[in-house]
């Protein structure tokens, strides 16, 4: 099966993306997005559809300096019009007075759409302990 | 582009997946996934890959009576050789002497390996509370 999607369109997408953090760029972000796009986001709700710019650039004036986004644990399959990535990521940064350093999952589910590399859906994600408590593990370290 | 990937050949194995969960059939639920599977599942660690089939069983014998799970907003892509679908699940049965009852994010990677549509990342979350609680939203309904 030949692909459109081209693997260096998508590093160059996700490149763009970590540059979007760390300079605070709201437009580039949600440029990076179909317009429906499934949105399953470390905080509630449940999912919504679509990147708001308005609150992109909200959480983004939340953070003092650079969001750094790392990633390690990277698979990324190509084929068609279609592509999906999944990896751990680690955020860090200075919000809201204090360091913050949050290793998560992350799945990204990419569509060539007029000719475009476009995510259309990113789920983004911490396990919970199942011991009772309810609470997010958001100490863990792969 | 012409797709290989059937979309009927993959509601046929999600409708397989329900009913192993149904009915206890951890042979049937691994023999969904591809052995090197990226598993991002709601309890901890962060990530994992395959689905173990010891696992799977001890997991399905610490549920009484049939585990039943129903989706909603689903949105399935194909194209080529891959597949991705987004979905909120609901799970319910009894669990640890509880009545269960959780909605919860999924998204599903598919590919088709030695020509049979394999699962190749398997994300399930629910978010976060972000109030400084840290708390698990498990009561969240869409």
């Amino acid at each position: 099966m030949t692909s459109t999607m081209d693997r260096a369109e998508i590093e160059e997408l996700f490149q763009k993306l970590a540059r979007a953090h760390a300079d605070h760029d709201a437009d580039a972000i949600v440029e990076a997005y179909a317009p429906d796009a499934v949105i399953f986001d470390l905080a509630p709700p449940l999912g919504s559809r679509g990147m708001n710019r308005d609150n992109v650039a909200a959480w983004l004036a939340g953070w003092v300096g650079p969001i750094q986004i790392d990633a390690r644990d990277v698979s990324l399959t190509v084929d068609g019009d279609l592509a999906f990535v999944s990896a751990l990521n680690r955020m860090r940064g200075r919000q809201g007075g204090e360091d913050q350093d949050l290793w998560y999952r992350r799945t990204m589910c990419l569509q060539k759409i007029s000719g475009r590399a476009q995510i259309v859906c990113d789920h983004s994600s911490v396990p919970f302990y199942m011991d009772g408590s309810y609470r997010a593990a958001v100490d863990l370290k792969p």
